[in-house]
Order: structure tokens, then C-alpha cells, then sequence
């Protein structure tokens, strides 16, 4: 078993980034950071994961053809607006990476712009070319620093999402760090608003693309908050190399172990979008076994934390198990209806509500006072298939409807 | 074009039905039906459409059973246990059967059943036996008895949905009558958690299957309330033949006008079912043109009234019409994105709020006011293809999280 260590700090903590967070102005309260830059002093192996919906932001367009040549040394990141469905969404795309490739002194081809917020309204680009040369004074390699761009990209987030963490291999240290935003339009590919990730790992631009796309598979693709896909979602991932280590060019130990690590970066973070969904009071894990197929366990898991009768009723603490039978039965795959088991588990303990299909007549104070707590896991066995997957959303609130009842405002 | 007129009543107003309403004692509350009857004086001709959920109810696999004939005389249905996920649910609802065929003097074989209400808890099997000579008691040819049928099917509906038609066919008025219960785990393949429509029309089992589908696939199937496919959804139809015509036993101009006729009621069981959705404040309508196929239409429409941004919106009367664009863009079907344009509609006036994929300066307050009614229709034009199709659904509000946090008390 390798050992990752959580250390403190998030994308500034691999050798080689600095990052910045500053209120350019997009947003009218000025104590809010609106634009964020993350910043290798050399350029990197870089590869990214985006959204699959057919209506998507300019600057998802503009970054897929920027990264087709696998490298990239800097990310200018606005929330406050989504830079989606306007006419000059991609002209103001470009004339961000234009200023910054300036300002930097770096190719233009090395840039990559991010955007959330609303869609439709053209976006301000004054404040974006203003903010650029601020963000250059501010850029540092501090935790403070990391934190100002997990900050600056934040929209109806309540928590800033970061990590580092950091493992040895042949006597050298490699760190990887990583922040994210999201909480509403969450839904699989890609469960991410933005994510970005960090490291000091020399790795191909190839590998580097196939590690971020697994990673993303069991992961950020397994989250839902409300089964929307956002137009903008983001996964990058940039790769500095100055660990010190060898490139890893080639599938073996040294890539799995820093697949190991991406994928630890990746579930953290994708965790905690499930549980700062809009509105969200508890975080929900569905893991099923016994299923006929991995891609099988993985419908049937993401049926259940998607079902909003499932998480009105994790809301209400009300173990009325028939919804998670029902979730499982209309998501497609095949499972023996009759050997079906469900179990619910959280910090003050487990109980199994459901066996062969049927109530196995639990206790229901008992069940009440384990779905009270914030982390439910609802384990689910369909049958005597190998596979397996887990998945992750949360409950759906009234505060959920008051958040997007009235977003724009 | 033909003339199908509203008539006052309901399941009881085509010739040869009775219906009845009691209550047996499944619900606590005295003052409850929870318990109905549909009866017909001759032996029907009868088709069934039934939920495509793997986990499903005990009373939908005997119905499935009973109408492999094609024939049926009478029905009995339950509020309060939805007879799913027991081991004694086969048996309970054959007893049911058994008891209705012997009380009423008919063939065990032509006596459907249908339940509704909590998944996983044994059915209580005596109440239901007491009330079947009850039922018997009180079966009546006016509407007040249908009424009661309507009534005694409800669970966390608001209203009772009940509606009858009259057309006429060579000299010869044919009327039909529908009611039906759901507001929650309401989503398309089934819509409706349970409906029945009685007819005097006369016509051929093959063809009353045949017309039943066909609607169900442009009605209650183009209906999603959350998302939730229910373990119990039931649509079934009885056609006495009692209006004097020929039997429609061949496609052809009859068969054509019954169709119209059945949409009809469809169509309007339906659109109650959507505007009664459980804390429901808004019917919302979204017809889609210009897509590629017909089953392109139906697959876009339904993604736009699913998308829990969009239920947020309309609940919060604001024009975000980003979340229609970022719904049609991840519902799958190839859509020109650089073509879509949206209206928002309703008793208020009408407005685009978008066209050619962008937001097309539309005033705000005016969308407001549009908005502010509790019929939205919001048309999208997504290119130039044949596919139109329409479907409806609800708003997201805070009541909804209510009902369900807390369901079972």
C-alpha cells in the first residue's frame, strides 16, 4: 500500500504554482473575489475533462483546442458570469488569454480561461483585462494565495473546496493539489462546475490526459447534486514536473501510484461538491454490489442518490427504504428483485431495512437516529454479479428551492 | 374535424357503469375513502398499460395476468398500501380477486386490482374483503358514486381527477369517461400512478390495446412530476359496448374517431396529474419543433420540464431561460445550438427571451408578469427538423420538499 499524506495548502503546494485571487469587478459586492489565476512558473503537461452538454461556454471551446497540444502554463478563472450563449463569447474568450499570454510573457497557446455564472448576458470584459495585471501582483506560492483563487471562483458554494496532498517515490517528494466550485447544476459527466488540479509530477501529456479521465470516471461522474450538466464544467489538470522524479511515460508503478494520488485529489473534492449542494443538509453515498457489470452498479447507484423522493426522504431522516427499491427498479439494468438487500449506515451505526426484496422489520427509532446524522451511506446488494460502484449526492431541501427559485437576484 | 363535447360526470357517464367510493378502514382517518370500485354490467373489452419498473407491484403483475384475454368486468382499487415488495402481495391481491368475483357473481378472471400508497408494508387483506360487499352496497350509475371512486384513489393528491366526453358516430352518441390519482413519483413510462377510463364504445380488445398505447405515449407519458417512476403505475381502460354502434374491430375512420376521443381524456388526466404535482404551484408546458425526429422532440421536451433549475425558475416566476438552452443541451438528441429560440407563454401574454441561441433584449418585466401565471408554456425551436413534440410538468417548491421529507406519518 502506498501512503498518501493530506498536507495543508491546495494548488500553490506542488514546486512550481502560484496562485492569485482578486475582485476585478464582475461581481457589485466589492468584498467579493471575482477572478483567479493559477500560475506554473514553467510550462506543463496539461489535460483536461469537460461538459458533455451540446450547448456549452465559450471558454470550454476555446480551452479544448488550446490543450490539444498537451501543455499549458497558466488559467485565468471569473465567476459571476458564464460566458455561454453569447455572440462574443468566444472574441472576449480569446482577448482574455490575448492579455494574459501579455502580461505573463508566455505563449498564447500556454493559456486557459474558465468561466461560471449566468448565461446569456454578455460578459464584462473591461474588468477581466483590468483584473489581469492585479492578478500578476498578487500571485504567490502561499496557502493564502491558493485560497484567494479557491475564493474568487466560488458562486452559491457556502464552503471553499481545497486539498493537498503528498506521497514519496524514488526518494523524491511529489505533491498534488487541487480546488473545485459547484453545488448546483451538478450532475455525472461532469459533476465538476470547475476543478482544477496541480502537481509537481513529471508525467506525458498523454498519460496525464488518460489518468484525469479515469480518475474523473469514479469520481467527479459519479456526484449529482440535481441531475442538471452544466454548460461550463471544467476538469484541469497541470503537471509542473520539478518533483524532481523521472517523467512517467509509460503505464507501471510510478503511474498507478500517482493515479492513486489524482484519484484521492479527485474523490475529495468531488465529495465535497455533493455535500455543499445547493441547499444540501447531508451528504448521500450509494454503494451497490452484486450487480452484472461495473457500468451496471454505476446506473443503479447514481438511479438512488439522484431520485428526489430518495433524498426528500433523507432530508426528513424517514427510512421509507421502498424508494430506493423503486430508484433501483426504473434505472435500466437487470437485478434480482427478490434477493435484493439495503442496508443504511452512518456514524451512529447501521441497520438493514430491506432483505430478499422485502422489510426485514427493522427498528424504526433505531433507522431515525442513524439518518439524523450529516453522512448517510445506503448500501444496496442486487443480485450475485461482480460489480460494483459507489456514488454520491444529498438531500433535497427547501433551501434548495429558495436558492435557484430565485438565482439571478 | 370531429366534435367531442365535455359532459358532466365521469367514469359512470358512459353507458353500462357503476361505480363506488368507501371507506374500509386502510386509513386511520374515518372520514377517508380508501377504497373504489369500478363495476360494468356486461363483460368489457379491456387493455392495460402498466409501469415498466423492474420492482413492481403485486396488483400490476396480476392485472398483466387477468388481461391477457383482453376481457375484464370490474375493478378494485386500494389508497393507503401499494401491495409492493411484500411476500404475501400475490396472494393478498388473489384474495382480493376472489372475494370481488364471489360477492359480485362474476369470473374470477375478469376482476382487476390495483393498490396505491406506502411501499414494503403487508397489506391489511381484511378491511378490503369487508369492503367489497360495501362496495357493493353503494354502486351507483350517477356521478356522485364516480366522484367517490375518484376520491377514494387519491393519496397526497389535492384534487379529485375525473372528466367524461361525448361524440357522436353514425346516429349513435358514444361517450367516455376517465379519473385517475398521482401527483408524486410521476414520471413518463408510466405517468400516472393510477387511471381508468370507461367507454360504451364498442370495440375489439386488439384495438382498444392498440389505441390505449398510442395515447398513453403522447399523454401520460410526456408527464414527469419528479423524476420518479413508480412501482404501481396503472392505466386501464373498459369498453362496454353498450352505445349501440358496430364494434370497431378494424383501423378505419371509427377506430380514428375513438382515438381522438381517448386522447382527449388522456390528454386532460394527464395535465392534472402534472398540475396537481405534489406542491405544485405552476403547469408547465414545454413544446419543442424543429427537431429531427418526432422521438427527438419527445426527449427534449421532456429534459426541459425535468430539469429541476427550470422547476426552480418557474416556481420563482424568473425568465433564466440559460436553463432551458443547458437542459435541451444535455438531453442527448443533436440540436442546432446556434438556431434555438425560446418563448416564454401564458395567460399574461407571450415573449422571446431568446433567438439564435442568444438572449435576445427582452424586457424583464414583462417576462415577470408572464411568468407570474400558473400555466407556463415555454417553446423551443431547436432547427429545422419535422420532430415536434409537448410535455408537461410542475414547479419545484418549498411544499414539495415537505411532502416528501415526511411522507409516511
Amino acid at each position: 500500500m502506498m501512503n498518501i499524506t493530506e498536507i495543508s495548502g491546495g494548488i500553490t503546494s506542488p514546486l512550481g504554482f502560484k496562485a492569485a485571487g482578486v475582485h476585478c469587478g464582475l461581481r457589485k459586492n466589492r468584498s467579493r473575489l471575482d477572478l483567479a489565476m493559477i500560475y506554473s512558473d514553467v510550462r506543463c503537461s496539461a489535460a483536461g475533462v469537460f461538459t458533455t452538454n451540446k450547448v456549452f461556454a465559450a471558454p470550454v471551446g476555446v480551452d479544448k483546442k488550446q490543450l490539444e497540444d498537451g501543455y499549458a502554463q497558466a488559467i485565468v478563472i471569473n465567476s459571476g458570469n458564464a460566458n455561454t450563449c453569447n455572440s462574443d463569447g468566444y472574441e472576449k474568450a480569446y482577448m482574455t488569454v490575448s492579455k494574459a499570454a501579455e502580461v505573463f510573457g508566455i505563449s498564447e497557446g500556454d493559456v486557459l480561461v474558465s468561466s461560471t455564472g449566468v448565461i446569456g448576458v454578455p460578459l464584462p470584459i473591461k474588468p477581466i483585462l483590468d483584473g489581469i495585471p492585479m492578478l500578476k501582483s498578487k500571485l504567490g506560492t502561499d496557502e493564502q494565495s491558493g485560497e484567494n483563487a479557491a475564493v474568487a471562483i466560488m458562486t452559491t458554494d457556502t464552503k471553499k473546496k481545497e486539498i493537498a496532498v503528498k506521497y514519496e517515490h524514488a526518494g523524491h517528494e511529489i505533491k498534488l493539489g487541487g480546488i473545485c466550485k459547484g453545488s448546483g447544476m451538478i450532475q455525472p459527466h461532469m459533476a465538476t462546475m470547475l476543478a482544477y488540479v496541480t502537481t509537481d509530477a513529471a508525467i506525458s501529456p498523454e498519460l496525464l490526459k488518460k489518468a484525469l479521465k479515469k480518475c474523473a470516471d469514479s469520481t467527479f461522474n459519479m456526484v449529482s447534486v440535481d441531475g442538471d450538466m452544466s454548460t461550463n464544467d471544467t476538469l484541469i489538470a497541470m503537471a509542473s514536473g520539478l518533483s524532481g522524479t523521472a517523467e512517467i511515460d509509460e503505464e507501471g508503478e510510478a503511474y498507478d501510484e500517482f493515479v492513486e494520488a489524482l484519484h484521492y485529489i479527485c474523490l475529495y473534492l468531488a465529495k465535497s461538491i455533493a455535500a455543499d449542494g445547493e441547499g444540501a443538509t447531508k451528504l448521500i453515498e450509494c454503494k451497490v454490489k452484486g450487480a452484472k457489470s461495473e457500468e451496471d452498479a454505476k446506473i443503479l447507484a447514481k438511479s438512488v442518490i439522484k431520485s428526489p423522493l430518495v433524498k426528500c426522504m433523507i432530508f426528513g431522516s424517514d427510512a421509507n427504504w421502498g424508494r430506493v427499491l423503486c430508484a433501483l427498479g426504473y434505472a435500466g439494468p437487470d437485478i434480482d428483485t427478490e434477493h435484493i438487500s439495503c442496508v443504511f449506515r452512518s456514524s451512529a451505526g447501521e441497520i438493514e431495512v430491506c432483505r430478499n426484496g422485502m422489510d426485514c422489520g427493522f427498528n424504526e427509532d433505531e433507522a431515525k437516529k442513524i439518518l439524523t446524522r450529516n453522512y448517510i451511506t445506503i448500501e444496496c446488494s442486487v443480485g450475485d454479479g461482480i460489480g460494483e460502484a459507489t456514488a454520491w449526492g444529498c438531500d433535497l431541501s427547501y433551501e434548495y428551492v429558495r436558492i435557484n427559485g430565485d438565482y439571478r437576484s
